[in-house]
């Protein structure tokens, strides 16, 4: 009886258990769930899985995932062609996108420097970002699409600050403007329980009132 | 730029965020694990969630998920025929199964009573628990496959409680022992931090050292 569930349960609950933030009981829970679904929320589920990268492309420009290459960003007229926020993952673009306040590019890293975890910079979109402001640099461009400001929008974290630190540092020679998102108290936060590093952070980045 | 990430990847995410246990955030960490994923890691969790009701039925005499009807706990003569042990769902079955001290048969009613719920008796399968405990009372059974113990393995929650009641209430005409799993401390507890139902239970319930 060392298999009690039958085989097709077994294999779903292993699958669903190697996903992140995904432990064997909430798998198995799962399981049990789509098990009293109907069979055409299942397929809906099974289809939606094997359809993910269907007609789905890297952006060879920004690296963003889309459905055309380059990206509906990229090519967007409408957008301020000046600024490139670098971001760690997609997810950070779409949160970005999501003030409505950012009408510039992006590019996507798709990960942080971790030399831990053994990401180096070749593991990450970091050759394609400098040769995207070089090729910027040598002046193929009109005054429109000249980068002039490169937005460094990577995690406040160790990995992130490390990554943004060097990508500052490979920068220096072209005639750009570096910035940093700030850092800071979160909105609605409470300083009595800010950590020490965010509220130090917060008091060297105070701006005039 | 409301859809700023492309449909397939939003379609997944809200598949993936229908499941117990999984929120948006859950969801999204999900489908950006599974586009850095290798085609055949995809292939694989949506096969497991398209073929998980593949040849399966459930057992009509315990209502458990088999390959088979009758499932092969059922038909396994080696298993003791004349205790049933009654539980809410599958998982809770396995969960006896796996401490390998059980030898009996189960009855799966998939629910337990629940009026705020609107679980009555009839969404459950009570009727056929009482049906076969009836077809064994009429006498056409061995002595080796006759029920003589009915063990209510119910959760030991308000619905599980009143579900074995019910059970028990409709049972009493019959020539049966009926059991209740003991409640108690759980094992490697701490009476300091029981809560007081169920140390009170744990006091009533004590056997002879």
């Amino acid at each position: 009886m060392s298999h009690f569930l039958p085989k097709t349960v077994r294999d779903l609950i292993d699958e669903m258990a190697r996903l992140p933030g995904i432990g064997p009981k909430s798998a198995q829970r799962i399981a049990m769930h789509l098990l009293h679904s109907p069979e055409s929320k299942i397929e809906s589920l099974g289809n939606a899985v094997l359809n993910l990268k269907e007609n789905l492309v890297f952006c060879e420009n920004c690296w963003n995932i889309a459905e055309s290459n380059p990206c509906k960003i990229c090519t967007d007229e409408q957008r301020d062609r000046n600024v490139i926020c670098v971001v760690e993952d997609i997810l950070d673009a779409q949160a970005i996108e999501k003030t409505r306040e950012y009408k510039g590019l992006y590019h996507v890293l798709h990960g942080a420097l971790s030399p831990i975890d053994g990401i180096g910079p070749d593991q990450l979109k970091l050759q394609d970002l400098f040769k995207r402001i070089e090729a910027n640099d040598s002046g193929i461009h009109d005054e429109n699409s000249k980068i002039s400001e490169i937005i460094l929008a990577t995690n406040p974290s160790l990995e992130g600050e490390t990554t943004a630190l060097y990508i500052q540092k490979h920068l220096l020679s072209f005639d750009l403007k570096i910035t940093r998102i700030a850092r800071g108290l979160p909105v609605g936060g409470d300083l009595e329980y800010a950590d020490e590093v965010t509220l130090s952070r917060a008091m060297t980045g105070r701006g005039e009132f």
